[in-house]
C-alpha cells in the first residue's frame, strides 16, 4: 500500500492561500464551518510564525525519515510539508540541513504529528514548524511510504494540495475546492469583528450586541 | 443547579491583592503554608506576565462560552476571571474579542482551565491568560452555566471573591479573608529571602544558613 | 541504599567538555550512534541556552529537595546538577535561591525531573535549567537521599562526572569515557554538514548527495 | 494549615447512603443536575463493586502515608476513606495490611487520588478501591497532613461525611444535606427508566419516546 | 457542514464481514498492508468480545449525544456504531438505555472517541463497546452533528459502510471496497500461522523458519 | 553501538528467584529498600499472574522486532524477556506467535516498555506479559539492536541476568548480586507481616501497634 509517490497534485490558487493567511487559524476555522483544527497538541517551535501554504503529504514509518527526502523534490515554492507518521513516534525526522534543503524549493514550512530537532537553527532560519514534540532522537532510512496520498495528521484528514493554515494557534485544513469560498467567508468575519472590536473596546457588551438576553432569560438564568 | 449569577461578591482591599502581586506566586504560595496551586498544566500564554486580581468565577459546560459573555457584566476594575468547565474541555473559550471586551471593564485577565485562541492578538494586547491548552476550536451558546459561585480550577477550590496571584510559575489562589495575613507572611519571606540570597551570592552554603548538618548527620548521612 | 554521599568523583577533561557544547545535543546524540538523550519532556525553562558541563547526580526523594543542598557543597565550577526524584514527582525543588547558591560555586545549570519554579527569576539570572515541569509547590527537608551515585534521569542512565550537553532540543548525557571520542565525531560531523548545507541550500537534492534513487528503487518505490 | 484531625463530623442517615449505593453512579450524578463526579481516571482495581458510603478525608502529603493510620483510628462503619494528596503522587499509599485495619473498623472502601499496591491482595479480600495508579513505590511516615477537613480529589470538593457512590463507571460525591433529595430524585429515574427501557428494547425509538423530531427539524437536521 | 443524515450508504457483505470478524485486528490489520488502526487508546469496557461489523458513523458536539438517537433510527441488523466528537470529550455519550435501543436493531456494538457509563450494566448485557474512556459525565441534547459522513475517529478515517473489526487488541477499519480481499488475505495469513504456530511450538526458532540469520549477518551483528 | 549479542550472562539461583516470587512486587520492592520499580504504566494484560525469572534484555529500534526472534535463541528455561525501545514506542512487537516460541524454550513471560497484541491468544496460553500498550500494530524487521546488554526499561536500569519480580502491583527489578540477600529480608517481611495482619484484623490500630502517637504529638498533630 505504501511506496507511492504521487508527482501531480492540484493546489489551489497561490491568491487565495495568501487571503487564509491573512485572516488566521480561529478565523478561517470559524469561516468553515467549525472543522479542519489538527489536535492542539501541534505547537509552534517559536511564536509569531502565521502562514498559508499548500500541503505536500507524506505518510512514513516511525523513525524512519527517509521519505522526506523524496518529499522535498515534489515541493514547489508555496508548498509546506505535512507529515503523519503510520505509528505513534516521537522521533526528530527534521532538522536544519532538511530545512535548508527544503527552503531552496521554495517551501514555507513543516507540520508533523512527531518531533523536530535544531529548532534553535530553525528559529534563526524563521523555518517554522507545527511539531507534535521537540526530540534530537535520530531516524533511519530504511522503510518506504508515500508522498501526496491523503494522510490522518493530528485527527484531521489531510489530502495533497488541501490548503494549511498555521498560526501561534495552532493548524487548520482547508479543503482546496472549498478553499475561496472559505476564504471569502473568512474575510467577511474580519471586517464584521472590526466593527464589534470597536464597540466592545468601548465598553458595549456582548450581552446586547449579540442580543443575547432574551435568550438567556427564556433558558432560566437567574441573577440574584 | 447552574444559571445563577450572583451579582455581589466582596473582594479583598486593592491595596492587599497589589501587595501579593509584588510577591509572586511561589512566594505566596509557601507564605500561605504550601497551599492554593492549580495544577502545573496551566500555563501562560506568554512570558512576564506577573499580576493579582480578585476572581469573578464562571462554571461553563464543556464547548460552550456563553457565560463569558454574562460574567463580562459582573467584572469591576481589579477582577480576573477563572473559568473551570463542568467536564474536561480544551476548546477555545476565549479570544481578543472578548479580551477586548473585558479589558474594557478594567479586567486584569483570565484563568482557564480549557483552551483559549487568539494568543497572538491576546500577546500583543498584553493581555494574560493561564490556561490548559491553546486551541481554535469554536464553542457554541446554548447551555447556561453559572457565575460567582465556587468552583474547582484544575484541582484548586476558587471562591468568588478569592485574589488570584499569577506569574510565570502558574496559579495560586488565596481565600479573600486570609489575604491579608498571607501578604504580610509573604512579604516578610520577601525581605528575609534578600538577606539569604546575599550570604548565597558571597559563597556560604545553605547547610551552613540553615544549620543542616546536624539533623543530617542524625539521620545517618555518610560522606564516603 | 541511601544516604551517601560521593564526595570526589572524575570528571571529563573540560576542553573535551567545551567541544561538546559546541557542537550541541542533535549532533552529539548522532556522533555518538543515536544514544543518550533524555525523554523529550525534559524542557528548558527559556530559549537559546546550550551548554555541556559535568554531572553531579541527585537522587532525591519525592517532594523533597534537602539533598539539593547537600549537592551544592560537591559541586565544582564547570558542573551541572543532574536530579532524578525516587518515585514520580513534579514538585518545585528549586528556585532562585539555590540558583545563587548553585552559581556561586560555578555551577552551569540544572536537569531536573520534576519541578522548578521561579522561572521569571532564573530567566533574569540565565541560569538555565531543563525540566519536566514548572511548578510553584514546595518541598520539605525530610528524607535522606543521594549525591553522586548513578541515577536514571528521564529515562537514561546519568553516572556522576558524565557529561551532559543541553539545548533548546532537549538533554543528551555522554559518558565520560567517551567524551573525547564523541567529541571527535561530533566536530567531523560538523564539518560534514557544512558542506551538505552548501549543497542544499544551493538546490541540490538529498536524493541525489546522498546517491538514495537506486536503493528506493530497489525498494520498490514508485512514481505516479 | 495542616496537623488538624476532626473528630466529630455529621454523617447521613445510613439508610439514605444505601438508597444511593442502589442507583449507581451514572443515575445519581443525573439526579444531582450532574454535578460530583470525579475526573475519569480514578478507576477501581477490579470489576463489580458498587457502594455508597460516607466520606472521611485525608489531605496527605506527597508519598507520605502516616494519616491514613490517623484517618483509621476516626472510622466508623459505613465509612470510606479520601485521600487527595497535596501535591501529585501516584505513590502506593494503600495495601493489604491497611485495608485489614479499615476493614476491622467498619470501612467500605477507599478513594484515593495516587497509587495503591496488594492489588491481589485487596480482590481476594474484595475490598474496593478506585485510584489513579497501581504502583508499590512505598511511602514514608515523616510529615502531618489533616483528617476531615474539605478537600478537592480528582477534580472535586469533598467534605467529610459527604456520601460518596462510587461503582464501575467511576466515583461520585453527593453533599451530605442533599443526600436524601438526591436520593429520592434517583430512584425517580430508576422507576422511569425501567419503562424506557422496556419500550426500547421493543423497539420503538427514543426519537419518538422523547419527542425529538420537530426539535431537530426546527434545528435544521436534514435527511439525504 | 453539520446537520446532515445519510440514509443510504453501502454496505459491505455480510459473508465477509463474518470471515473478518473471525481472524481478529491483529491478523486483518496485517492482510491490509499494516494500516486502518485506530489509536492504542480505544479500550474495550471488557474483555473477550470480538466482532466485525459495518460502520455507521456519528459526528457529534462535544458533550451532546443528541445525534445517537438519531444514529439509531439508520441501524440495520449487523452495524456498529462509530462516534467521533468533533473537539475532544471524554463525556458519557452513550449507556444501558442507549444499548436497549441499538440492540433492538441489530447493532452489534459501539467505538467511541469519548466517554461510556453505565459500563457494569453493559457487560452484563455483552454489550460490547471500544472507548477512549468511561466517564458517567452526562451530555446535552443541543446542537446537531450529522450521521454517516466520514469521520475521523482516534486519529483514522472511517467512511459509513466500512467494516470496523474489534477485539482485546483494539480496533481496524477496512475500507468496504477492499473488505473481500483483505478478507481473503487475513484468512491466508490465519492458514500460514498456523503452520508457524506447529513449527514453534515444537521448538524450532524463527531465525531458521523465516531465513533471517543471513540477513543478520549481513547487517553486522555480532555474538559475543 | 547497536548489534551485539551477549551470548553468556550470569543468572541468579533458581531457588532464591523462586523465593523472591512467592513474596511479590510490592514486599520485594520494600525489601531492598524501595527502589527497583517500573513505572507504573507497565501493567500486566490479564489480572493475577506473579512470577520471577531472569532478565534477557533486548534493545530494539521503534517498531522494528527482529531482535526478538534473537533473543529467543538465547533463553534458557526460568527466563523472562525485558524490552525497551532505543526511542519510545507503543507498536505491537509481540504476539501470539512468538509467545509459542517463547515459551517452547522455557520463557516465563514479557515485560516491555512498548505495545503487544494477540492479547486474548496470550490470556488463553496464561503467557503473561506486562507492557506500555496494548496495540496491534504491526512491526519491521530492518535494523539492529542489541541482546543482553543493561538497558533502561521504563525508568529502571535493568541488567542481563538480574531477576524480575513481577505480580499485578507491576514490575520491580532485583540486582543479581543482591537477589539472596533481598529474598531474606522480603521473607522476614512476610514473617512479620503475618503478625501485624492478625493484630491489625483483630482491630488493634497501626498507631498503637507501630508506637506512632508520640511522634505525631511531637509534630504538632491537633485533634479537635
Amino acid at each position: 500500500m505504501s511506496g507511492v509517490v504521487v508527482q501531480h497534485i492540484e493546489r489551489a490558487d497561490p491568491a487565495v492561500i495568501d487571503r487564509l493567511a491573512a485572516c488566521g487559524v480561529a478565523t478561517v476555522h470559524e469561516a468553515q464551518g467549525r472543522k479542519g483544527l489538527l489536535a492542539s497538541y501541534m505547537r509552534p517551535i517559536y511564536s509569531g510564525a502565521r502562514l498559508a501554504a499548500s500541503a505536500v503529504t507524506i505518510s512514513a514509518p516511525p523513525g524512519d525519515n527517509w521519505m522526506v527526502h523524496v518529499a522535498i523534490e515534489q515541493l514547489q515554492p508555496g508548498d509546506i510539508m505535512v507529515l503523519a507518521p503510520t505509528s505513534p513516534s516521537e522521533d526528530g525526522y527534521f532538522g536544519d540541513l532538511l530545512a535548508t534543503s527544503a527552503r531552496a524549493r521554495g517551501c514555507r514550512g513543516l507540520v508533523i504529528e512527531a518531533g523536530v530537532r535544531d529548532v534553535a537553527d530553525l528559529t534563526a532560519m524563521q523555518f517554522p514548524v507545527w511539531s507534535k514534540a521537540i526530540f534530537a532522537q535520530g531516524t533511519v532510512k530504511e522503510t518506504l511510504g508515500s508522498i501526496n496520498v491523503p494522510i490522518v495528521c493530528a485527527g484531521m484528514l489531510v489530502n495533497p494540495g488541501d490548503v494549511i493554515v498555521a498560526d501561534d494557534d495552532g493548524v487548520c485544513v482547508v479543503r482546496r475546492e472549498e478553499a475561496e469560498a472559505v476564504a471569502d467567508k473568512a474575510e467577511a468575519r474580519v471586517a464584521a469583528e472590526e466593527d464589534k472590536r470597536q464597540r466592545l473596546a468601548a465598553g458595549e457588551l456582548g450581552l446586547d450586541i449579540y442580543k443575547m438576553r432574551d435568550k438567556l432569560a427564556e433558558k432560566g438564568l437567574k441573577y440574584v
